[in-house]
């Protein structure tokens, strides 16, 4: 039983209004709202059982250790992670795949080998590649999508040439919400020998997510998007890609023994860990993550699949937008354009004015923008506390929207 | 007029019990404790003002953008900097000398360039450096510091040489408390042509910085440290540095355009700022700041004199204690062993039986404790809330540990 009204309860934000309007909150892909047992946690963190991890000995440290070093569990859980020790914190999936290029593929990439994306890649998935590109010759290979903004798995799988060391891809599209078959991508790759990183920060806050079923080597989440603090996040690897990697951030934590003349490296995942970490961010992640888990993540994906169905059909009768992708089993994501005057952000503006939270611009997917042939869009994004009702009051903004700009 | 009491009560944690006893917490040099305006500040941003920043238009986003960039204004003026476009945002000050190790230093040092460090350093200061004599041959040179833990400012100029391409130094030990004259290094380093990256970890905390005035390149802080939330911190890079700086991470928020084939940036401190960053913790970073200097850092400094005054001349009467460093201008740290059987670690769990919080290990110093020719030692470190009466609570608990071990 998914009990909206409930759910909507747990999130304070939710009942401000905006501009005089109640907040429609439609801009979940950029970032999700906390709920309370999230925000009581991160207060308790300061107010009650604050201190560094790790190095301390005494109470509070050890207790505030304890709850840190809980949400890894939480996370490989979460993920259905053969063991904790491959659940690397970082501070979001920026972090996590800044991590994959500078430990793990910098140091192993020659000129001329290939790294393969696909063109509907966040900058998080493009531009640490594009180091790669500039420093060391490396080549970006990119697979194309259809009309509907579907990925063809074999054409991904195709693309894999002798010279491919590494497949990055995405497994759901922050602007068309295309769900991409991750898995029909890992068996292909591992057939030829190729690792595969999936960016995970859009599609683990909408589908149950099985690190093991899919069969990648990495895994990015974003706790900020998985309704929890700013600044948690994690990365799954696993333990032969762990074992391949040199570290990234030097400092503490990360070292077993430090000389004037020589530096030996602790186990993974602190390996890859340096310095005092994102405490109690990492613990408000572990408690959205245990929400998230109680709610059930197939209830969240059937509860969203009702929204994007809804808002496809009613989103669908107006004649005069553009919604770029329509992929049959996409997420709840609707990136549009508008046919006439209007710009994106002009748009966005007047639906703030009725209390709606859209995001305007390029969704930091140039390479996508480009290959629609748009410069900018409007996206809304749906999340698990979202409303048919905000549907229609999104439809009704967008009308008023299009007599405006007629 | 310095308000201990009221000071005190604005700092929820330090009313509650440890062990059935008053908490002492004197793990400052750690982390630092949050008032309640900070853990506000972090609960309001979750509750009532939270979206992701600078890519959206709603009124949410703007009023989160509108906090955050504010704290980069307020970290300028805590440490006088020039301009808010010289503080880039970071995780702390582990993360921000990687940047400088990563994006300044690596392109540009070569096979036996060298940089100059002391022996007191940081592993945070340390193993970044090492990261580049490992992967490129650069060399590290080491200042010894004297019987007392002082560093003789001449010793580090007379240290750098014709190959020396920085000179990386902590502002203030965080094991000895030694206060290090950098802007006697800097001017020294200037004439030579060689840039200093100040590690102000610690000295930011304890007493009033001026980057202008000091003369340095790089100034790193953390905000865990000077009362702020976890995650939160931020570097100073002076313009003429960062113009010869490469990008570090690699997402959204720094580039200006990326194409399949291209990519290009955007300008600083942007260009160093990758992904959504830790949005409410750099937030409650803005608000400890100004809770700092409402205090005034200069009366904070004064108040923990008097605290490490009162706290060296009790600990001197200890003749079975052994205190490393006694540096006549020294922060109110000390670290020390115990003659006799007691293993640091043992001595801290004795004091936490009292409800005294302090470190015991190696404090992320290792080159400093071989140095001292100790694997490690207890710390008990001030902030701008202890009192002379936990003085005499943690010397009454040693005098008991010592009982126990004699």
């Amino acid at each position: 039983m998914y009990d909206l009204a409930k759910i909507r309860a747990d999130f304070p934000i939710l009942s401000r209004q905006v501009n005089g309007k109640p907040l429609v909150y439609l801009d979940n892909g950029a970032s999700a709202q906390k709920p309370q047992v999230v925000i009581d946690a991160v207060t308790r963190g300061y107010a009650e059982e604050y201190a560094n991890v790790h190095r301390g000995l005494h109470y509070l440290s050890n207790l505030a250790t304890e709850k840190y070093e809980s949400t890894r569990g939480t996370i490989a859980r979460f993920l259905n992670a053969a063991s904790e020790e491959e659940i690397v914190f970082t501070t979001g999936t920026t972090e996590g795949i800044n991590l994959v290029s500078y430990a793990w593929a910098a140091p192993r990439l020659q000129p001329g080998d290939e790294i393969v994306l696909s063109v509907m890649e966040h900058h998080a998935n493009i531009v640490p590649w594009h180091f790669l590109r500039e420093r060391q010759g490396v080549v970006l290979k990119w697979v194309e999508v259809d009309g509907n903004g579907d990925l063809d798995p074999q054409a991904v799988i195709d693309a894999i040439g002798p010279r491919t060391k590494l497949v990055a891809v995405t497994q759901m599209s922050n602007v068309l919400g295309t769900v991409v078959d991750v898995a029909a991508i890992c068996r292909g790759a591992r057939e030829k020998g190729v690792p595969v990183l999936v960016d995970g920060s859009q599609s683990s806050v909408h589908m149950p997510v099985d690190v093991q079923a899919i069969g990648c080597d990495f895994y990015a989440i974003t706790g900020h998007k998985l309704y929890g603090p700013s600044g948690s996040g994690a990365i799954w690897i696993s333990r032969e890609r762990q074992a391949e990697m040199r570290p990234f951030l030097g400092g503490g934590d990360m070292i077993r023994e430090v000389t004037r003349d020589t530096v030996t490296w602790n186990d993974p995942p602190m390996k890859f860990e340096a310095g005092t970490p994102g405490i109690v961010q990492q613990i408000g992640l572990g408690v959205a993550l245990d929400y998230l888990m109680g709610l059930g993540m197939a209830n969240i994906a059937a509860h969203e699949r009702s929204l994007r169905d809804y808002a496809r059909d009613r989103l669908q009768g107006l004649n005069w937008l553009n919604v770029q992708g329509n992929s049959a089993g996409k997420g709840a994501i609707f990136s549009f354009t508008m046919q006439g005057a209007a710009h994106a952000h002009d748009i966005s503006t007047i639906l703030d004015k009725r209390g709606i939270a859209v995001r305007a611009g390029t969704h930091c997917a140039m390479p996508l923008m480009t290959h629609l042939g748009i410069t900018a869009s409007c996206r809304a994004s749906f999340g698990l506390y979202n409303t048919v009702e905000e549907v229609d009051v999104l439809v009704s903004a967008l009308e008023l929207a299009h007599e405006l700009f007629a």
